[in-house]
């Protein structure tokens, strides 16, 4: 590969694309902690921010284990800069309204759990292991976040009208997910997870049946937005790890 | 004073509270580089910015080298936490829309250029002249956010709502402006800069005829929130400072 930056191989890549997605939508559905629309709706974003940062602490300890360069999972959080992330564009996205965020995460979850679960076939058994535990995880978020997406889509107008409008917002980030790149083919060769492509038919099933059940459309523009899991991102992700990075950045190696 | 905190000398501590007023009012304008209603008023709103930042060299540059603990102003700027921070709570609070931002800088404007005259008379040669610079830049800058009050007062329904809730909202953060505490009578007796209740007559008449030209209300509750110019913040500071200190904080001694 042309250019300076250091070649991962392609267990650490797949980790930290793994990792570094749950991170960044963890914080993103964190910052709802104390401002949800009703009780229990902060009680599960505040869970479900829980559970996708736990999945980080697996995947960025696997990469921080597999690249063997005495790094930590927590030195991989907080003291990368943004050409160093590789989570999708989508789950940096903001947050916008409740809809929004909503309509953020079926999108993933959708994706999210095929993708684990064909990763519990995974070459590597740490790989499998952790996508093992994570599934069930994410089995319960996608769950929920289709649910929610029926009852606003086929709620009242105004929650119809903002569902429709978050889905025509954020589709454009959805293909990112099937789009492969060399790094992709490189960690599909070596029996780590299937080509991104391959998951696309499962998650447009999905997708596609809940939104009929929303009464949402599906937005015929079928561009895709790429760059982040190779290191492009959005100006949002700076502002979430000045954020984010603050803390470890200000009192280097401050611990509990 | 109790406490582990090191006690500054009388300059040091105005230099700080001038020089943090300026930084962080300048970075809550910069923050509507490109987003601003009009480009005229964008332009403006950048130009303001850069006069504050301006300001703030001088104002921390003093404090650096009268503190002689080999910081520069850069150091003071970027590597302190919010807890040293010694600026009005008014001037950290967020943008909100532009008649907010305006009312703002017009609350802050008749405090800062009455300020500035009276300490083109201190017994320190460097304070007297920083503040003879600085108060050509906030003649200016108060002419046009009084201006812009009362035109945006004097406007329209909607422009006049917006100008009364701002001013409702901002009135209990200027009362710190002229409450005094036991560094400011420090401040005083060294003939630095004048006890602050002194200057409340001409600001409250100077405030009170602009108001009336643009028609609005004065609040009538004179409850004042204070704590900035001791380092204790509103939640809003922390966010200005992650964002704005990213760079020496990820990159420590990053030059051009």
């Amino acid at each position: 590969m042309a250019g300076h930056a250091v070649q991962t191989a392609p267990l650490v890549e797949l980790a930290l694309r793994m990792g570094d997605n749950c991170l960044i939508l963890g914080h993103r559905n964190s910052e709802w902690c104390g401002h949800s629309p009703a009780l229990e709706e902060d009680i599960a974003l505040a869970n479900m921010a829980l559970d996708l940062i736990g999945q980080t602490q697996l995947w960025l300890g696997l990469a921080a284990e597999a690249e063997g360069r005495g790094r930590s999972a927590d030195d991989l959080a907080y003291l990368r800069d943004v050409p160093a992330f590789r989570n999708l564009l989508l789950v940096e996205q903001p947050n916008g309204d409740f809809g929004r965020t909503i309509m953020r995460q079926f999108l993933f979850d959708s994706w999210h759990l095929p993708m684990l679960r064909a990763l519990q076939g995974a070459s590597d058994e740490r790989v499998a292991e952790i996508a093992e535990k994570a599934s069930k995880e994410v089995a319960y978020h996608l769950e929920r976040s289709g649910d929610l997406v029926i009852r606003l889509g086929d709620g009242t107008e105004e929650s119809h009208r903002r569902m429709q409008a978050a889905l025509d917002l954020l589709w454009s980030y959805a293909g990112e997910m099937f789009a492969g790149d060399a790094r992709d083919a490189e960690i599909a060769a070596a029996g780590l997870a299937p080509e991104p492509d391959s998951l696309r038919p499962v998650w447009r099933s999905h997708v596609e049946a809940v939104l009929a059940e929303a009464t949402l459309a599906v937005p015929q523009n079928d561009y895709a937005q790429k760059g982040g899991k190779s290191g492009r991102h959005s100006e949002h992700l700076g502002f979430i790890l000045a954020e984010m990075q603050f803390l470890q950045r200000a009192y280097p190696g401050a611990a509990w």
